[in-house]
């Protein structure tokens, strides 16, 4: 078994009213007297949320600059633009409001905010990361797990690469987590944002490595927890229960917990990155359509009792059923939630996509070379694993 | 459903080897130049555990004072000792190495010597613990999760009480897991401590508020692996995967996790205080005595569906029974467990305990109130349970 360092330090305020009532300002100044306040496309305008912040900060006598208009899938210019204003208005700590893509741009503006060079430098991984601003986080979406992890995926639409930074200095300080706060998230997010998450799990999951056995009861525990409520929270948006166990299992899906010693094997992930930076498609709905597929194509003896295991300990099934046939009745299971109940498209060409860019997304995918996962992946793995998908 | 707060400050190295290539001395120095070393009765002499750590200071040049005897059920008279230690040789920082006995009587130090009047006043509350020094815990027992919490139990044995001491400054910095370090632990303590670790667990899920249901699932996890496990390592004391799992079980079953914003409803560690508080028995074999007769006291229409939970999802128990059917077998599953499988003794006629000292016990038990808990306990209810252990 591998050693490992487990350190959790974001503090995290759960729960309705967090923001109302909040110490927002109080957490601010423990961090720095002037705020880079990051957002998306302007549905914290419409619902109040932007309002309510702006005048917490106000009162408080915090000063604040913006940048506002940071897409899904975010993209190297909004990252540019916040260190450039990080670096002239002189701010001490960046506050996202919004979703994984707010949060994932504000931890890579402050991280480029603290270098001189060009932020691609940092994220494309050719820089190491040193130090960055500290970035707190007001969470309107359950999906990606941004507001307690390490990580910042960002996209540089000029090369079509989505990359992923990984860097303890990025985790954020402080999370406000209200679960009201995504009620207004519409259907297909909602959908998108739960297979995101049941992805996150899935893919610590299925490991050939099966040491300290006691992560994978509690990522039964939580994928348990997507399954039963994501479809609670697409027929009533406002149920709080449902909203808020989806918020909590978003984050301990991602925030280390799961991990222990486990050696990473993630598949459907560098998969669908090429898939949104291909297409810019929600990354939860690539998740989606990819899982199915790619769990029949590493289906075989040697991985099917993880399958049994997954099938009967989060679908509940039959547990005296034969293994093999189990294991293909977990992916029955896992389709009918993701495209029954969660009601996603289940294949590429429902979502306008075709065979063009497959060998090149397959290439790039595994680097010309192997994803070294649960069944390790090369290029022509993964282009059928995408023609699957048609 | 209740907001809560969630932070988990300790950074914790688990894994074999985290002791001996380890960065105890440069995580210590992080903390202070100068330590106390608190630990008990010369265990970790024998295992030459107290040889490598003392070695390891030496080496970087860290002095360090010791405070050595610290009894199970640690008392105040050693708490007063190693306070009194801190302050005359300005220590820095507390190395607790060894059990929750000896990390709990590490915390009241900490605690108690930043203070200027008794110990006792924080201890029973009189006085509100202010700032305490850092503690750093070497485990020894994966049992009482302290190397992860806020928690300090210390019995006063001139008052025969036992008090627990709660505040966040308690919290260890950084702690060391080494799965190996328990192969030692004999039979019974690991029988006991693992009846301590379903215990914690048992005492956040038995409650009437069913919000964040996810963490029910992780409980029921963290569950599934002590039942699992335990038997293991009792078996095989030194089998690597069972002693890692218990580890990191017992550290999870109280770190916080679980709680949420559940209100906690404690039953069972109450009346066991005032058993190991009278008759300095092991906390772990006293609640494995109570919690089946806690069980079936409590059991009734209202409180069933919880049980069959539980057997069902902790012990895999047919979900098509009937569910006081199920409630019932719940518990006989718990009694296998603790007494066929850990081998604990049943009742307290079988550890020398008589009715003497009951009916004091069972007033002290709820303060001559009410323990509002999963049940409401008063003086009657308790002074039951203790005649069913009988």
């Amino acid at each position: 078994m591998n050693s490992f360092v487990f350190q959790m330090p974001t503090k995290v305020y759960f729960g309705e009213g967090q923001i109302t009532h909040l110490p927002v300002p109080d957490e601010l100044k423990q961090l720095g007297t002037k705020v880079l306040l990051v957002y998306g496309g302007g549905s914290i305008k419409k619902s109040g949320l932007y309002q309510k912040i702006t005048t917490l900060m106000e009162q408080a006598g915090i000063e604040f600059a913006e940048l506002s208009g940071v897409d899904p899938n975010p993209r190297l210019a909004s990252v540019e633009a916040g260190a450039t204003l990080c670096k002239k208005e002189n701010v001490d700590v960046v506050l996202a409001v919004g979703g994984g893509s707010v949060i994932d741009c504000a931890k890579a503006i402050a991280a480029a905010s603290q270098y001189d060079g060009k932020a691609w430098d940092l994220i494309s991984g050719k820089e190491q990361v040193i130090k960055a601003l500290p970035v707190v986080t007001v969470l309107t979406l359950a999906a990606t797990g941004s507001e307690m992890d390490n990580c910042s995926v960002i996209t540089n639409t000029e090369t079509k690469e989505k990359v992923g930074l990984l860097n303890s200095v990025l985790v954020p300080k402080v999370s406000f987590l209200d679960p009201t706060l995504t009620y207004s998230v519409s259907k297909f997010q909602t959908a998108s944002g739960s297979a995101d998450i049941l992805s996150h799990v899935l893919e610590v999951y299925f490991n050939m490595n099966r040491d300290l056995e006691m992560l994978d009861r509690e990522m039964e525990g939580l994928m348990k927890t997507v399954v039963k409520f994501a479809p609670i929270a697409l027929e009533k948006p406002d149920d709080y229960e449902a909203r808020a166990n989806l918020m909590w299992a978003a984050s301990w899906a991602i925030n280390g917990f799961i991990n222990g010693g486990k050696v990473q094997m993630w598949s459907c992930h560098p998969m669908e990155h090429e898939l949104s930076a291909f297409y810019d498609i929600a990354h939860g709905l690539g998740l989606a359509i990819l899982t199915p597929r790619w769990m029949e194509y590493v289906l075989d003896e040697t991985t099917a009792p993880k399958f049994y295991d997954y099938g009967v300990n989060v679908f509940g099934m039959d547990p005296t059923l034969p293994v093999m046939e189990a294991a293909k009745q977990s992916i029955e299971r896992t389709e009918e939630f993701l495209f029954d109940k969660l009601g996603l498209p289940r294949t590429l060409t429902e979502i306008g996509i075709d065979g063009t860019n497959l060998e090149r997304m397959a290439e790039k995918a595994c680097g010309n070379g192997v994803i070294p996962a649960f069944r390790p992946l090369g290029k022509e793995d993964i282009l059928t694993i995408y023609k699957m998908c048609l």
